[in-house]
């Protein structure tokens, strides 16, 4: 059997990366759906119909949209870095788990602001889940960074421009949840918002662009 | 090395996007389980045997059924329509997102009709359920639609009558499940068992077509 | 581009197929843990030890590695069988799927058994048990007999007599998983000992066969 | 169509082992979140605030950022064998298998030790957490050892070196974690902090080696 080539090589490597790391944002994402509570009908009958029931539980539908809506966009990020990198090693391993971490922790804070955004404690909460999203974004960086400086492991035909862009356009990640954090001190409401308004905005693609034209 | 050709990246772009969506839907699926109640004999013994206890709970029986086998033609739709999809972009990774948050969604609806399809509330569990019905297949619409129009997506050399067959077939679909959830009203049971006749119907191949033949 | 030549299309239709397939595998043998409880300070603190409250479970235990290992050996299976195979139709893709469900139907039977193993209830929770191994053996078969009959969807360079030993070998799994649910009418443990006892005979390898030699 | 060579039969063999492992450690991984408990309005209002709830788990935390880490980097390890690994069988298969269950029992000790380790019994737990590193280690030696045994299962032209400095790292795994098992017994805080600090040490990488080069 013939050995492989080292592009060949190259591929499989960070074909695994990117399907371990599909897997995990694929988990996080579905595991949300979890953190929404069912109404238990021996607590509910004869208390309020099921339809109030569901409809009091409004900021948990609110979580989890804005959870949904983040991770999705955060793992269309990283599949567009991917189409970049073609090489990797132990410090891009480590860098790209630390950042899975911090996804498969969103569910978390995401229950934690369900379950407190009417009580006297919502600042709180919202302070955990907006600090967890500022740690996303900075590891995205870190990742991106190590990548890309002096075209560490990107692909030999790489766009310098594109590379360059990916690079300005991320700077705002952190600062913009850190924005986001900050708010949480005064407003919940605002602070939550402007999380949800960021995911909404990510989303929708500000180029038109096709990924491959053929 | 040597950059790769358009059409390898192409194939490795849509590639990322099937084996997401494929993980979504593997965890989807394979979470519906973990909403049948395992009775506790603490609660049953004394009271009725494990027999009896097992049988009342029939109602999840039907409810994960009827969504096991939903998301599964959902999944077996979702390999159809990208046989014919060879190039992504960010509205497309957008519009599937939605649709794979709708699949996602559908432990949800499914715990609440098995817990409350035997009260006074049973309508309200059947319209959240045939509802959630209704916004997939409307999702699946614009997935297909925004892939499809004008060719947008499509492989170079695509089935032009194939495309069409497909775009017509799915028309139908947001108003069966439009029908189920107005049954929702009326009849709890017959908006569940049409759910359930969907899907079985759509489960048996209306052509014994075999998808490749060499 | 080049359309892509039926081979290769072929291929990744089977390649999607196996990777949904390996994510539900995957998923249900994972979820089984969550079935183990965990001993809670509160209930166990000054009755007894965190060893013995361990010990305690044992049932659940001998659940999780019957379930494990019969999911597993599942899994090599299916994994042998693919190997063979080289197209997809629908009834297929149903028949895999219903052979999923079944899979991803275990972790309800194992905790069910794990809960009621030492209650007067015991043998309806191994009757479960058992009948569910029986219907995932029934599926294997009809999976399999689907895809070889008539060569339905085979490789072309297949190996007729391996297809015919993997035909001969199957026909028994039925009937030997139905010896368990027959046990279960008469003796728990038996029943149990020889789900376990199949299990670990059918992952020792008879053949020491390299898959592949280069 | 062609028969498939030896050689891309193989690359799928172990793709797809590689594919199911990597779905099992991604689960894994993210299902540690879910043992983290939510702090409940309803316990926590009127006796602490939510950022005492919160601090009060930090047993929690340090438990769930142990067993990441330690996940992640035997993840990065079953990469890193499987790089010189280009054929299995069904021995194989096995071994990789009881490595997984290892894998993914791990949640289970996780969670005791959350909620144990701050009473009298966390020497039980600090035991069974560090028990089941212990296994993994030595399971992750018996995949290896049978694979690269008379180079039974590795690529034809894999580097011999690198292959005999692999076998000796290895060969260190389950000593460096029987000594944890064996400070369990002594100091749970000292056991624990061994094992924290053994998957740092493992995380951050000696050689500053890129993985290809090209």
């Amino acid at each position: 059997m013939a050995k492989q080539t080292a592009g060949e090589e190259a591929q499989k490597e960070t074909g695994r990366v990117e399907a371990f790391s599909d897997g995990v944002f694929g988990i996080a994402i579905t595991l949300l759906i979890l953190e929404i509570k069912i109404p238990q009908p021996a607590e509910v009958l004869g208390k309020m119909s099921l339809a109030v029931a569901l409809a009091r539980q409004w900021p948990a539908y609110i979580s989890y949209l804005t959870s949904f809506l983040t991770i999705l966009i955060m793992w269309i990020n990283h599949h567009r870095l991917f189409r970049h990198i073609r090489k990797t090693d132990d410090n891009f391993l480590l860098a790209n788990g630390l950042l899975l971490m911090a996804v498969t922790i969103v569910p978390f804070p995401t229950a934690v602001l369900s379950l407190w955004s009417q009580t006297p404690d919502a600042n709180m909460a919202a302070k955990l889940y907006t600090g967890s999203l500022v740690a996303i974004a900075v590891l995205f960086n870190v990742v991106w960074r190590y990548a890309s400086g002096d075209s560490r492991l990107l692909t030999a035909g790489h766009d310098r421009k594109e590379v360059e862009a990916i690079t300005r356009q991320y700077r705002f990640g952190p600062l913009l949840y850190l924005s986001t954090f900050a708010l949480s001190f005064v407003s919940v409401v605002a602070s939550i918002g402007m999380c949800m308004g960021l995911a909404i905005y990510f989303a929708i693609p500000s180029r038109k662009a096709v990924c491959v034209t053929d």
